[in-house]
Parts: C-alpha cells; structure tokens; sequence
C-alpha cells in the first residue's frame, strides 16, 4: 500500500518539503514518467490559406528590423500554452519580406533553415555568402553562422522557418550576437559560393578536408530534389528496390562530409508519395511537415485533415499518424530526430505497442 | 524602426494570431533569444542537515511501493516554477529506503544512477544482478535497465538518485514499464557480477564486444575513486603533470567499451582539491555538486555559500562560479554535458566573454 | 661496443639460429627499421605512348575470357623484382577491350576502380548494374561486387585499372570468385542505376541508410569534377578561398555516406594546376598519378621527367616529388592514404625533416 | 579460350613487355588472386626450450647497445624466404637481457609490446616512466614512443617481443630514431606513472581527455588479467554467460579511451581454456599465440603439436586451427586483426565455406 495516511504529519511534511524546495516522486511519478510519451503538444495543422494572408497584414503593419530582427510569425502549438512553440523542440514560421525590405544581420546557437514553398527574390546572405531562395529550395542557416535576407524585387516573398529556438531555450545553450544593419554582400548570384564549392555529388573540395558539425551546402536545389525523387520512382518502375514503400520516394538532406544530418540537432527530409500511396508511423520525437504540392489526407492519432499546398502540419513525438495521397504528393518535413537519435533514445514502433 | 504603432490595425492583427494559435517573433525574439543562456533555474544550494530528517520523516510516515515506486524526495529549483527538476535537463534526489523494506522493479528510458555519501546495507538490483550500494560508490542504472533496491539490515539508508527526468519529458522520449514487485534477485554479493566481469583495468571480455550505449560497469568503487585522485596528488608532488590545476585532482567516470560518458545524457565525475586550492570556470549546461568530504565555499554568480558534507549545490547553465577548499575537499558531480557536446552547443568560456 | 667478435662459436650460433628459424636483430636492425621509410619501389614514369600500342598488340594476339579474366597490363615497379606491383601496396594497369568484346564476370576482395583517359564505348556492370565508361570517368568496384564489362562498339577502348592487389597479396586477405561468363545485364544506359539513387548532391535515399564501406557511387562523371575545379579556380579568381595553394584546384572523390575515401585502402583524387602553377610534398605511402590532358614536368627525387596526357607516374612512400604546369595540367590520382591514415602512419612533412 | 598460341608474336609481346617493366595480368590472376588466402607463411611451432638457450648463447656471445639496439632474436617463419617475420604482418621474438644490462633508448613508428612468460627484475623505460616487467604482464610500446631496457639484478630475463615491423616494412611507413644511450630514468618503482594514472576501472584522468591512437595503460598486470579470467570461468559454474564457449574464457587488453584495440596494428588477448575444453576458429589476418602455463595441442591445418609453456605457435591467415587443453591452460595472443578489420577484409568463417 503506497498512499499514506493523509494525517496532519504528513500534510506538515509536504508543507516543509515546500518551504525546502523539495518535491516528493510518489505524488508525480506517473505524470512525470507516463508509459509512453505523453506529449502536451497536439497534432495540429495551421493552413497556408490562413498564414499567408496574416503574414501579408503584418507586412503592412510591421517594419522589420534591428531588435525584432525578423518579421517571423511563428507556430504556437495549442497544448504548450501560448509559447511559440509548434512542438517542444522545434520552431516553425512563415516569415515575410516585403519588396526591397532587408532583415538585418544577426547570428546565433540556434540552428536555422528555410524552405521555399513558393515566390523568389530574395537573397539569404549567410556568413557573408549570398544564396537565392527560389522555390522549392532547402537553405541553411547553421548555428552561429551571421545571416542576414534581402528582396531585390517590388513583389513580397514568405518562405517558412524551421529553428531549435525551443529545444535551446529550454536547455539554456543559446547565445546571440547583432551583426551588419544591411547585408554585408548585396551581389544576387544565381548560385552561392558555398555550391559552387560543395555542390559536386561525391565530390570533396580539398580545402574542405577538416570536420563539419553542420553541413556547407548552402542551399539544396530543388532541381536536384526534384530529380531524385523521380529517379526513386522510375526505378521502382523498372523493378528495383528505390523506394521505402510502393510508391513512396524519399530523400534525407545531409552533410556531405559526415553522410549525416544537415545540423546537430534537425533533420529535414523531402518526399513524394503517388496519387493512392500512403504511409504510417509512429516515432519518438516531434516533427513538422509542410505539404509543397498535391492533396491528401493526414491522420494524426483518431483525427483526420485535408491538406494542400503550403499546409502546415506538426506531429508531437509517439503520435500515431498516416498520409493518404490523393494526388501525387510532395512533402517537406523537419524533425528533431539527431537529437533523439544522438542520445540514444530512438525506439522502433511496433503496432502491437512499444 | 521595429516597433510596430500601437494601433487598432495592429491590435486586430495580434488577436488574430492569437486566434489562429500563432505569435510574432518580434515581440518574443530578445526573451527568447538572449545574448547569452539566461536560465530561470537559479544557483541554489540544499543542506544535507536539512534534507536527511525529511527524508527520516517520510521513511516514518510513506510506505515505498508500486505506483510511487520510490521513496525519492527532488530538489525543486526555485526558478523552475515548483517542478521537480534540480535544472532544466536534471533531476537530484535523496532516496531513503528504510530497514528491510524493498523498492519494487520497474524500468524507464531514463538514464540514472546513484551515488552513496554514507551507509551501505542496500543492493540495487539491475536486470538481475544486485549491486550492493556502499558509501563513495558511484553506481549505474542505464535507460530500459529492470531495477529495484531492498535494504538487507535494520538500518535506513540514503543516498542521491540523478537522472534526465526533466529532459526526457521535456522532449517526450520517456518509456516506463513495471517489473517484479519485489527484486528478482535477493542475494548479497560483495561484488556485482556487471563488476566481476567489466571492472578490470583495460581488459574487456570477449562476450561484450558488441556496442554498447551505457556503461556496463553497475558500480565504481570508492577504493577506486579515491585510489585515482591520490595517485594524481602524489604525482603533481612528484613534478608529474596529473592534476588539473594545482591542487585539483580529477576523473571522469566513462564508459569502457568507448571512453565516453558512461550514459548518453549525464556526465559524472569526482573531483579532489587540497585544502586552499580553488577552480573557476563556466559552461554550457547545468550541473549538480554534491559534498562527499570535507569543507569549502562555493562562489555562484555574486553569492557564497559554506558547504560541508552532504551538502548539494545546483550550477545553472552559464553560471559564473568558483569552488574554494578549506580543507582537503571531496566533490561528486553530474551534468547534462554529454547533451550539450553531442548537440555541439558546447562553448569554451574565456573570462572576457563569449 | 656492440658487434661481437666473429669467433667460431658465433658462428655455431648463427647456423643455429638459422636451423632453428630464427634471425637475430642486431645483423638486420638498420635494413629493416631505417630513420625514414626507403622504399625498394622506385619512382617511375611509363609513357602513354608506349602503354597503349603494346595493349594494342595484346589484343591482337591475346583473347580475353575466363581464368586469365582481363586483358590487363600491370605496371611492374623496377624495383620491385619483377612483380606486377607499381608500388608495394598498388597495382595499376591498362586494361583494352576490343571490338564487341566482353570481359567475363567476377569478384575478389580486392577493391578496385576505372578512369578513362580517352575513349568511350565500354559498359562495366557491376552487381547487375551497367555503367557507361567515357572520357574522364572515375568508375568504382569495391571488394567483393561482381563485375564484367562489355565493348559495344566496333572500337576498341582502353582504360587504367587501379586496385589493392598487392596490398592484398602480402595481407594474406583476398578471395576470388567466379560469376557469370557473359554480363547479366546487357543494357547500355547512359546513367547507371547507383547514379540515380545516388549521384545528388547532399541527398541520401531513405532506402540508403545503412552504413556503407564503400561509396555507393559507380561513377563519378567528368563533367562534376570538370565543374568543381572549374568553380574553385573562378573563386580563386574572385578572391575566395578555394584552391589548395594559387592556381591549384583539387577534390577528393569520397563516400557520401561518410564523407571519407571511396574505398576503404584508396584515396582517389583529381587535380588541376594552371599553366605555371607548381605544388611539391613528401608523404607516407605510395601514390600513382596520370596525366588526363596538358603537359608539365614531374619532378622525383632528383629527376624530372616531361608528361603529356596518358602519362603514369609512380611515386614511393616518402619520395620529395614536384609538379610544374607549362599548359593547364589535369591530373587524376590514387593513393594507399586510407591504409597509412587509419593504421595512423601519416606524418606530416616538414622541408627541415621529419 | 584465353590461353593465347605461343607463338612467336607472342614472345616477342612478352619481351616488350618485360623491357617496359609491364606484367600481364592474364599470366599471374590466378597466384595473385587465389579464391581464399593462401599465405606463403607456414603455420609453425617454436618451443621454448629451444628459444631460451640459444638466447642464453646469444646473451654469452653478443654485447647490446647502439646500432644492433637489442638483443632480440626474431621468429623466421620458414615459408618467408629467410625473412624475420613471423608472419606477412607480424614479428616476434625472444629478447635476453642479462644481468646490469641496459637496451639504449630509441623510438619508432613500429607499435611495439613486450609479454613476460617468466621472470622480472627489468625495467622499461617508455617515455621516461620506468615500467616493472614482471611474469605475466603485457607492456606497451606504442609507435613513436622513446623505450630502453635496464636489468637491475644479477639474473638475466628474457621475454617476448611483438611488433608489426614486417606491416611497416612492406608499407614504407616507418621511421626510426636513436635517444639516450642509457635509460632517461632509473628509479625501479612497482607501477609505473602511467598505471597510477590510467589503470583504475572505468575512470578517466580530467588531464586525459584528448583523443589517444594508443592505449595509454604502459602495463596491463597479471593480477587484473588472472583475476578477469577467474571471474568469467566462476560466472559461467554460477549459471551466467560470461565465456565465449563452454570452458573458454578470454579477455581483449583495450585502449581505455576508445574500448578499442590496445594499437593501430596490433590486437592481443590472453584465453583460458579449462582443462578439456577446445576452440577452434579460422580468421582472415595472421596470429601469434604464446602459452603461459598449462599443457595442449594445436591442430594447424592437417598437424597436430604438443604444446606447453613458453612454446610460440604463429598461425597464418585463413589456416584451420583448433587448440585442445589437456591442463587448464593459458595462452596469450596477438594478431594484426586491426590492420584487416580497418581496412574492411575481415570475413566470418563458416565452416562450409568463404
């Protein structure tokens, strides 16, 4: 029998327990350490038809600049009460730059990327590098690096955000530092130095030959993504093993001097799943997909939601969640999967239970 | 410019994020991204003097068993709003198991372990194997490892439990599940057989070769510790480089099949400072002291606090402190290092900032 | 004093030894451990010129078929005592292929490689999948994947085989098998099936997870490492560092599961110096380098010896070597490093020694 | 048909060939490329009644000091062409010191160890740490590391020497050079500084936490090995896995800071088999085992050879072998299984077949 008397003396430990800054486990252990995750975070799904016109008022309303340093509108996931979270550890933003605005130059731990769901114009200088964002394009930020952004046209550009910002937070390891008020190199090359240097498949420039923490490909084209995610599914088609499932390609985002994650603590990945595919999983960790083109259906534990381009969908870790492709379907997705992978908490699903 | 006019437009606009579960980074960026780790945990320190009659009275007045599982009384850190957590990523406890009672089995993802400041007459039962708990031990309870204590004679006994608890459920990557309700194993041996077979110096056996992500070493032997750090003494007197610092002695316990920490999430160590030696230093990631002998003074940020024997001190991330020995001082001490180097936000301090 | 008097009973004990299997130390001490290595391989250049026309012969008089397996022409280091080893470690050779002809499958231990220094036509396939040859390719077959190849033209086409027979050979490390005696897979596609899934930069397929020894890329196509040298001499340009040292482009080709070498004993790289540039070293380990387009001189040791396209120039672990461009000199090169550097041989050279 | 006529074109090819230093491979594949190791070494025995007396003459006959450097008699492995090399890989020899000698310090690439089958009363000097060398005691010598020999009684010693100076040889990868031509210290204490520092289970020096290639334990003791070997045959009569088969304990001596082998090259182990029991196994890379005590056999390929203390039996790659215990026997080993295993040759055996 482990509940104890609920007498004056105990009422008096627990009040000085209290006083000494002191929590006994028995009253916590099960919300503490439930059976499986129990994430306070909730599947959600934020609609571009939604976000993109709010970022466009803000455009209008809020100047960007030294101190908001972005004008970043991010996920705020409706179980993690009212941080801008969209899960535990991960940030998600549309961000907005209006024509000819720039975002001044900053750095910080935190690890950052973007994608491209639509539009171009803009021109992401990182570490003194200047790389286009166009669409469908993947482009790193690693931490500490200075990035600053500029739209060199008269028409607005949103692209979405992907950050640690909570996992760092919540770990206090971040550290900030203010940089250039303009960007520091306003050229718009069609293609950034750090490509031009690493972009080569299997190829290693040999004044790169020193280890990376994150990787030096500045931007990952979507031509190239595009290609091997056809490739993927031609080959299937041919009668060779290329995909992870019928008529589910996939590509993993890596560094090319480790054939690991992209950064320390995200992982992005691309897929494409054929008009009738689907797919199912259930992972330790939290991730966020954003749908880049194409229809279907996520289930996310006993919900289900249409979603198209542009749709944002975040699924905190253990929920148990399926795609169903309607039409032919293009998926970005970020995760917090090194984190978890790197401290040895990953864990195969299995449908019968853990 | 960033700061946006205070106008009914905006007003709209920020009630509209609201109502679609989204939140600026502009108004949020400097709390949340601060020029350096900001905790809200705060340095604290709690008294063994305190500490050990609260845990007496809960031997008197809570029964240990399934559901509460333990007889664990947490530090609380008073910035962290009355959670159970010593830090954002750590927990610290002082368990008592009173005389011929049994804590029952169970095993969770979360990596912990036990460290005795005085007593003996406990076994810890580890998949099996019981481990018996002496004082200055130094004894493990990897991630998914079955574990339970009975205490084999008619006196109580502490000690303190450290484990990830707070991190594991920040992130949602915690599993749990009960085992026997008594140990699975009552026998009394000296010597663990996870000992008999891992803790000869150098010498791995050739059935574990295979990987392993944890230490498999149950428990470190105070005569082994302690053995270290006066080697290291006597050399440093001897002209040899083996200390730290002057007067410092120093060892990491690791794990034997890498070198590395002995769990992917905690680093422990034991550190010795002769009586007047002193060591500074600041770090990425929080961490918890507990005295094992001796006395001294801790310095945290701008206050001082007497330590003696028992006694547990809680270092925030990127605080500012400084250890000073009266007397010949003995320091237990864990951390969440591991995470912060595996995540690569680890960051040498230099004395004039980042 | 240390030579002993060559009295009879030293002489009694050395027929002892000898009968016994046994050789003192002290007679063989300064031939077998000298102050730096002195390789019996000696630097050697083989012309093109003369390569070529006697393949040629060859495969007039020669058919290519089972147990003699390829029409290869092993470079045969002088000083090495007739074996067909261009250095201790490395075997080169130029193998032709005559019109129609088909060289039958099979697979060894040995990892092997291609590069094509002029001509085209040939599809090798290996473990069922064809990879066109052409002109500047670097083409891999590592340990123990089948492979044959098949000419389809009415030309014949030649090319150079590097591999790790000798290393092999003295390891007592290699298997042999036979395969198929005609190719399994007669196709002639322009890009190979590994190309597909693999050849994009920074991508990894999600079928592709696994740890691989080695790079799943069968060919590194001319045009990428035309490309990145190009952009590393135009950042040079631009004033950006990019080259290893003024008017020196490089890359290493490498395993982008790993980042590392291609194979686990071959470094395999290409250089390009602008007419004029120079680059001299010193390294542990042996290297062979051909000449893919330009001319220029090798310096080796005290030699200098012109080169033109084709040429092959074999250089001994610690041999003082220098390259001098007169035009744009493209140079194609593989080396034992992975063996010197995992075994942690590699030294680095200082002009003033070692 | 690839075996060409021979006739007069034909010869006149294979002179040409000859004159341009060119081998054909279609003459040589099948003694270069065999379909499994066959090794020109031999598996051989050599007893240690015969090795002591003979390096009793040698220690009568020949002086040590500058230039032979040591008194080392090397195994001659009779299908190696009168070469000192135990294997392809490995050397091995018996090395005298006598009484009040000293071996002068020198320093290396080779990776060197020493193992005591019987006696004490030397010092080496690793570094300047002097190192008691004592009767079942495995003592490293990493490459690069300076080392002398002082015998500080009036009996000679003698004990055998392990390194990969035949690997190096071959490779070119090895440099020398000659330091004091006493030893640097002489004190004689029992455990050498760097065993105070290192040999403490599962504790790592805070001044020791750069990455080390070798293992920094200068002796790993009889006593820990004995007591490991003890405990895995008491573990495996308690009824819990701790051998590798029945009766056959085995230890690996680890690099502390990797859990790796002990050095680059060279992997050693010590086995106990109980009396009765046998093992058997065939591995790709070659093998020297010393017994320490205790009476067998060895089968090596189709022999059979009794086998009692001090006898050194060498096992080349991929022979059939099979030890038999007749007493409790104890053997130590060494092998070059890190060359083969980082380089990715190594290959399971089944008896079936590669």
């Amino acid at each position: 029998m482990t509940t104890p008397l609920r007498d004056d003396q105990l009422d008096r430990l627990y009040a000085d327990f209290d006083r000494e800054n002191l929590l006994p486990l028995w009253t916590q252990r099960s919300g503490l350490m439930p059976t499986a995750p129990a994430s306070k975070a909730v599947p959600f799904v934020w609609k571009w038809a939604t976000l993109y016109p709010l970022a466009q008022r803000a455009g209008d309303l809020v100047p960007v600049g030294r101190g908001g340093e972005r004008r970043a509108i991010a996920l705020a996931n409706p179980g993690l009460g009212g941080l801008p979270h969209a899960t535990p550890t991960l940030w998600a933003a549309i961000q907005y730059l209006g024509p000819k605005e720039t975002a001044p130059e900053h750095r910080h731990s935190q690890n950052a990327f973007r994608f491209v769901v639509e539009g171009d114009g803009v021109w992401t200088v990182v570490n003194g590098d200047p790389v286009a964002m166009r669409r469908g394009d993947f482009l790193l930020t690693p931490g500490w690096h200075f990035h600053g952004h500029h739209n060199e046209t008269q028409q607005p550009m949103a692209w979405i955000d992907g950050l640690d910002i909570p996992f760092v937070h919540y770990t206090d390891t971040g550290f900030f530092e203010f940089g250039s008020e303009g960007v520091t190199d306003e050229s718009t090359p069609d293609v950034s130095r750090a490509e031009r240097l690493w972009a080569h498949p299997g190829l290693r420039p040999l004044v790169g030959l020193d280890a990376k923490v994150s990787s030096p490909i500045a931007a990952y084209r979507w031509q190239h993504t595009d290609a091997a995610l056809r490739a993927q599914l031609e080959l299937e088609d041919e009668g060779y093993p290329a995909t992870t499932e019928p008529g589910h390609a996939a590509v993993r985002y890596t560094n090319p001097t480790t054939g690991g994650d992209v950064m320390p603590t995200i992982r992005a990945e691309f897929h494409r799943l054929r008009a009738g595919a689907h797919t199912r999983t259930r992972d330790v960790g939290s991730a966020v997909y954003q749908v880049f083109q194409g229809t279907g259906r996520f289930h996310l534990d006993s919900g289900v939601t249409e979603v198209g381009t542009g749709d944002l969908i975040v699924v905190p870790s253990w929920t148990e969640w399926a795609i169903e492709a309607d039409t032919e379907l293009d998926l970005f997705t970020f995760s917090d999967a090194p984190i978890v992978e790197r401290l040895h908490f990953d864990r195969t699903y299995y449908p019968e239970g853990p």
